[in-house]
């Protein structure tokens, strides 16, 4: 099976398409290069052509001519993963979702869009229409689709009142394109869901995505400052658990995080203030302030209703989940990260034996979040990067203690998962994807059923680094 | 200190009074006879005249003139509580609040509202401004007011989601007024909202809340019918506990409850159906349905939104709460009821110890709530009355258990709560009231700070039984 590029591309030449190899080589990339790992081994992949296709008809076009001449196809939204989830492994056809972007319906609770809509301007959409707004987006808001986040995203700002997207209630439907001679139009719903989100694009296109909506307020963002790291945690967490206010994000950085990263915190904190970030609906104010008010370590520095700060520091939300690391990367680019789940009931006591086992090689930033109905820890520490083989050691230590780590040193949905086949995902690709040209080398059970998760999965059909 | 109440009554002719002997007496009783101990020692508590202030104004001149004339006065709104938290038992001025009910402002998240506005027509002003709605409720909220409950109830339907209404945010701030020669005009938020709420009205009258607010949806009503008591319990806590399903209610029903007591539901249940009723919204039905799906012991039998029932049940949160008692009482008047709090981690286990023991006895009526950030259980379960001995036997059976117990067989704030004086609400009333003549006989702490509790309290003041 040797795709004919040329033909494809030709075929195709009536729908929008980037040319310049600048623009092909940007498209062709994500954040991966957070990851030392990955970027040794990516770095060089490259599509071969890039298509914008602006609706569902064109969509399937583009599958089903990619198809015909056996040319891979990467979907991509605007390339804010980490994980490489929309880099081309093999080349050939990135789509990219950008021109894709309607907002349909709004309704109370509920929003449908194309997925390449902007979260930024689907938040816009719903609360200029009826003052909602989707329940949680990743920390790249600004940027990032829908649909990427989708497929390639696991939660965000939001989790902490929400959970994530994978809980039941936090996608409502998805409409998927196959890749065959004949696309197919599927709707998924309740259990089928699982089929294609946080699939990659590996056994699909997502065409229409509906969503629940939240209320929108005008969030209140903050910083509290704290001499006490585990005094930060165990607040973050208590917050968390009152019901009756209403948080969209609890951040907590270990000292000297934000003195030594944070820009325009830097000069508001010293090297040993451990930092909560939080945003709390105006209504909530005088509960949070309550709530502040009862623990004596707790310094709220920053309010954004409220403060004489000489400069904005900007949304507290872009300081937290994986803006954390890109702002410690600008300082410190031998810095890299983990994501860590610290479960309830253990959260707390499990952060502490990190901290004690690790010292200042893993520095903790936490994301409070929600898993079945409990308040726990997201951990995205950030690592002092010394070789992959110490990287390895840490992972594997962090395990040991009893931690779930989503490996983001992986580009493989199990690697960068729960490290076992999804069951559903493969049957789903063996349906829909019959040539298994979509997003190829992403999803190891396709290639390689027996593969063990001893080492880094090396995908044999990479593209090789030219010479 | 004798009250003069001709001359009170004279002094505030040109406010609007009820005269009728039948309406006075109705005015000064609520549901206290759920409780065959309340009911003997209750039921014949009546007040000397019943006023209806309009305004703030009429309010402060009400409190002003019985001030003057050592005159009682309590408080009360539509009169809907079970623990006769309005009744005047030293009779005097019953202040009834139904003429001071505007809805003042509405914003997002929050209302600004008079203490007299019934619950549901509140709601329906914030649901046509803004697609608002109060956050809990009584199951009583067709007829009950806003002050009424503040001032005496502690949670609802929407506890399941948002805890009680003594958490943090749960209540933004109150007006109120003092009992003095000069009546002050009052504004608490954050700590000193405890002073008078769920305070009966002992120590100052609310005059303005500002609660904050939920997004309204048009919530699916639902019966889901099992066949084993257990597993209903696990999966209303389950659902709770389902971080993305928008939940408004989850009750569950002991068998043979449904099929004895609620008439419209009696011939789609059998005798071992025990029954879980739920307020699901829309956009979280197929969350929902899914998350159903994967028990297959639970048979949605009724929703609101599709089904073939002759007649309609009417809302399920009137089948909830507190109604599931009154419902028991009209066909059983030998059945009262119980305030039990099974706490997380122990709710599951608890119940069914405290069922074990029992069996027939207590059947269980279990609300799921919201304590601390964790899903347990309320339960108020239908009681067999055999005589006072027992029911008191009863009570501290439970305790030895480990449950916790808010007794409705008592009419004193302490009683009713945890048994301990609220030093806050005492400090409070000395200030405001120091004369000692609102809602007289309900602290105890006020009267008798050296009570033991190891006895229902009697107080001293008393209306005697007219001969």
């Amino acid at each position: 099976m040797t795709p004919d590029v040329a033909a494809a591309k030709q075929a195709l030449s009536h729908i929008e398409m980037d040319e310049n190899p600048a623009t092909i080589r940007s498209k062709s990339r994500d954040f991966f290069w957070y990851s030392p790992m990955l970027k040794a081994r990516l770095d060089h992949v490259q599509a071969d052509f890039v298509v914008n296709p602006k609706s569902e008809a064109e969509v399937i076009e583009v599958l089903k001519t990619c198809y015909a001449h056996d040319v891979p196809v990467t979907v991509r939204g605007a390339g804010t993963g980490n994980y490489g989830q929309a880099m081309p492994l093999a080349g050939g056809c990135v789509m990219h979702m950008k021109n894709f972007a309607q907002v349909k319906e709004i309704h109370p609770g509920r929003v449908i869009v194309e997925p390449g809509c902007i979260i930024k301007d689907l938040d816009a959409a719903t609360r200029a229409h009826s003052g909602q707004e989707v329940r949680m987006m990743p920390s790249t808001a600004n940027t990032a689709t829908i649909g990427g986040f989708v497929a390639g995203g696991s939660g965000g700002v939001g989790s902490v009142k929400w959970g994530a997207l994978r809980d039941l209630g936090n996608i409502i439907r998805l409409r998927v394109i196959t890749m065959e001679a004949e696309p197919r139009v599927l709707e998924f719903r309740g259990e089928e869901l699982a089929r294609v989100s946080h699939a990659y694009g590996t056994n699909g296109i997502i065409t229409e995505i509906e969503m629940p909506l939240a209320p929108a307020y005008d969030w209140v963002d903050m910083f509290v400052a704290f001499d006490s790291f585990p005094e930060a945690a165990q607040y973050a967490c208590d917050l968390a658990n009152e019901d009756g206010i209403v948080l969209k994000l609890a951040s907590v950085y270990e000292a000297p995080m934000a003195h030594s990263y944070f820009q325009r915190v830097k000069e508001h904190v010293t090297e040993t203030d451990t930092l909560v970030g939080l945003m709390v609906a105006p209504h909530s104010m005088d509960g949070f302030e309550t709530f502040t008010a009862r623990r004596p370590g707790a310094r709220i520095i920053f309010r954004s209703d409220a403060n004489d700060w000489p400069r904005d520091p900007g949304p507290v939300f872009e300081f937290g989940w994986n803006h954390t690391t890109l702002r410690a990367l600008k300082f410190d680019p031998k810095i890299t990260y983990l994501q860590v789940r610290y479960q309830f009931p253990k959260h707390l006591e499990l952060v502490e034996k990190v901290r004690a086992t690790f010292g200042a090689e893993v520095l903790q930033h936490l994301e409070v979040l929600r898993e079945g109905g409990k308040v726990c820890f997201a951990g995205l520490p950030l690592v002092s990067y010394t070789s992959d083989e110490r990287l390895e050691e840490i992972v594997r230590m962090h395990e040991d203690m009893g931690c779930m780590i989503f490996n983001p040193h992986r580009y493989t949905l199990e690697e960068g998962g729960r490290q076992s086949a999804d069951a559903r995902q493969l049957a789903f690709k063996r349906e829909a994807d019959p040539k298994g040209l979509l997003n190829p080398g992403k999803m190891i059970t396709w290639d390689d059923p027996d593969w063990a998760y001893d080492r880094i999965y090396d995908y044999p059909g990479m593209l090789q680094v030219e010479p």
